[in-house]
């Protein structure tokens, strides 16, 4: 596919769609500042374009697809995979000014939402009417809407509450001809036709541009509880999970953080984690006072059988905050070690825990990375960690085929590639290898019917000819 | 499309593919059997072929897309929307007999199972390991988990557990070309391409045939209480719901009868409902045994502000057997007022209820039709039935003329066409009206990329000319 040049005709054109030039940017800093997002690579846009409302969306998309030009969605770039890369320049879509909803519908137990919305301001807008929007990625504060539906973001809370898909109940797309259309709608149950709303939920915007959604709340749990446990090793922590989970309770957030995680946050502030321990799980049950109280001292019971060095249930509010905010620590904090992180989301069957951390042992070892591991351990989506210094590409080269052989192992236990940060640009070249070339070309199918010309995000997903990992320069 | 007929050739080479003559069906008996479901309509097949392999339906559909043969899979027949029916004969697939897996793996916690399990054998299975399938149709008993998986089959679990959907993690499917391709996992989280999982189904059959199902499964709740509350007006029972829904519980189970629905069940089976309410309140919630009983009274508390006439909360398991199984006899009591059923599901917003009631009375009185409502209350999905004789046409008309009512009053109301049913062939020329013609355009592209021959139970979702709702002869 060739894409066509912005110049200064076509540049003339995006200003009568968008006449406000200061929502219109095309000076090298700008052109800078959007080239990277959380990941690896850096790609310069030909201009970024602020839309405000969905009929500007459409504007722009009609023209990018008359002329082919290629356009990419972006929120707050906290992507971990590449997802608003302009790999191929042309268009940055920067919706991060579309703020202007943001509703909370009590009666219905919806919210209605612009994408460019803080996941973390849904979190509050949702608490004052006593409900709650579950998904919560780490970087809730920082992260859009928009971000978390392009790639079905998750969180802590998966096991319990599911994932962002499982909170959508319809949206407004523009389609990558500039239809303006509606998915889905304002109930649980819908049947109508195809679910088009989970289709475009997670295809990291290379299937439409959402301007808007619906999402579902629940009330929000009156109590919680949180637990932390601390293990001589990891496996045991590991176990520790499996029994948990076969109780018959379902923690609302069950995560794991290794050695190296530990001392990384009690170096950054120090948050009461037990440095002596090869490992802690953090857990919390959420739900009706009573049952939360009965059921956090069941789990510590089960803790304990299987062979916790040591148990702590928070007394306050307090310390359970204090513990919750040392897990969202990590991430800054294991930069300390080196500052280049790598953070890949690998998820297996439960049951397979136990075998993933043994993996993720070797290698570490056979590869020499600095390997550190956090994670959901409740739904099987760990966070192996490398950290490494992006000036140093032999240990970069290293980190590469650690990660190729992460990938591979997440797999071979009948898990996947990515539990929740997205394929993007530097897992698509793996695509094949856990969906088979018939997955991968019904996928494909999708993707060219809806979108001849290959305008909406490409270069995302699909591999492509000499598509690599790029953490090396 | 023009698709050719089963002649003698054909037929051999059925079945050099499935050699057992027992499980290919041609004697004119087995057409007529094949003919039907429980909705209206009755389209004979040809041949009817019974596979027990995932590579046996691969053949047969390659055989089928080769020779543009229609394709209709089929599982217990319990279809309200006309999604098995062969409306272009050709092949009939029984997977009724596929029912060689139905695995749990609690320390997964998920189940694999074939298509033709039936969907209560799975709730049993699971239960073995106190663990729980939510999404619970009212025809559990005897229909499967493959047209629970092509229809998303809802219940009246949907508020607090979702539907079908919600619970697939992973898919075995035969694509139209006859490929046979996994999507999914068996994890939680999963964001490696395009959710091909939840894009089939409630596909209708249209996109694949399912052979094997990951189900994820849930720790059963320890405890559960069920209240019945009696109305004078069924607006205020509407009140009630959304008073209930605000208030921070989420129940488990919160349905609705009208007079109608109960003086039926009574003359049907005595089941202890109050004949002399309008509307009753059939409310579970579920969860750790002392949040149950504290909830089951805050919930009675709030039908008691709000005006109910009485309230019962159920004081054994006896009493509570028998209130749910009052709910499941609505469909066999209420065809002794009149034989024809038109079974519908309408669903609304959730603070659309009251004014859903106030439509549908309003629609009774203008087409004079024997409507009586029961239904999912919590999650808006409500089911208006008509009652009518088929051999008075006259009736008929003015049944297929009061449903084309409660469509549109939902699609007004901001609701769907289909909340749990599908549609099928019935709904089929409303797709329109809710959806829009690009949004329709959209599914459309997809159905004709994977199927070019249009041989996956063709006639369904998408409308074709002259297609009405079958009510009359």
């Amino acid at each position: 596919m060739t894409y066509r040049k912005i110049d200064f005709e076509l540049l003339r054109a995006i200003y009568e769609i968008i006449p406000d030039k200061s929502r219109v940017l095309t000076e090298k800093h700008d052109l800078i500042s959007y080239s990277f997002d959380a990941s690896f690579g850096s790609f310069e846009p030909e201009v970024i374009v602020q839309p405000l409302l969905t009929e500007e969306i459409s504007y722009i998309v009609k023209f990018a697809n008359q002329y082919t030009i290629p356009i990419y969605p972006r929120g707050q770039s906290t992507s971990l995979s590449g997802g608003p890369l302009p790999v191929n320049g042309g268009i940055v879509l920067d919706l991060s000014r579309m703020t202007h909803r943001l509703e909370v519908y009590p009666d219905d137990l919806i919210a209605v939402v612009s994408p460019g919305v803080l996941t973390g301001d849904i979190h509050k807008a949702a608490e004052q009417y006593g409900l709650m929007y579950p998904p919560d990625p780490s970087s809730s504060a920082v992260c859009t809407i928009g971000g978390n539906l392009a790639e079905n973001s998750g969180g802590p809370r998966g096991l319990k509450y599911g994932v962002t898909k499982d909170y959508v109940l319809g949206l407004t797309v523009v389609t990558p001809s500039g239809d303006i259309v509606r998915t889905g709608g304002k109930t649980i149950k819908n049947v109508t036709g195809y679910d088009l709303t989970k289709l475009i939920v997670g295809s990291e915007g290379t299937l439409g541009i959402i301007s808007e959604a619906v999402l579902k709340l629940v009330p929000k749990p009156k109590s919680s509880e949180t637990l932390l446990a601390a293990f001589n090793e990891i496996e045991t922590a590991g176990a520790a999970v499996s029994k948990i989970l076969t109780s018959g309770i379902l923690p609302s957030k069950l995560e794991i953080l290794d050695k190296g995680c530990i001392h990384s946050v009690e170096a950054y502030e120090p948050s009461g984690l037990p440095l002596d321990a090869e490992a802690v799980l953090l857990i919390e049950v959420d739900g009706h006072p009573s049952a939360t109280k009965e059921e956090i001292i069941e789990v510590a019971e089960k803790c304990k059988e299987i062979g916790a060095a040591s148990i702590k249930i928070a007394e306050s509010n307090e310390e359970k905050n204090q513990l919750w905010k040392a897990r969202k620590l990590i991430s800054p904090a294991i930069t300390r070690i080196k500052p280049t992180k790598i953070s890949e989301d690998a998820t297996v069957p439960l049951s397979q825990i136990p075998e993933m951390f043994k993996r993720l042992k070797e290698i570490r070892d056979k590869f020499q990375v600095s390997l550190v591991v956090c994670g959901h351990a409740g739904d099987g989506n760990l966070h192996p960690n490398i950290v490494a210094d992006i000036r140093d590409q032999d240990e970069m080269e290293r980190a590469e085929k650690a990660v190729e052989e992460i990938f591979r192992c997440a797999v071979e236990l009948g898990g996947t590639l990515s539990g929740e940060h997205g394929i993007g640009i530097m897992k698509a070249p793996f695509m094949e290898m856990e969906l088979g070339k018939e997955g991968l070309h019904l996928m494909k199918v999708i993707k060219e019917a809806w979108d001849p010309n290959n305008i909406m995000n490409p270069g995302k997903i699909f591999p492509y000819t000499a598509q690599g990992l790029l953490f090396r320069r």
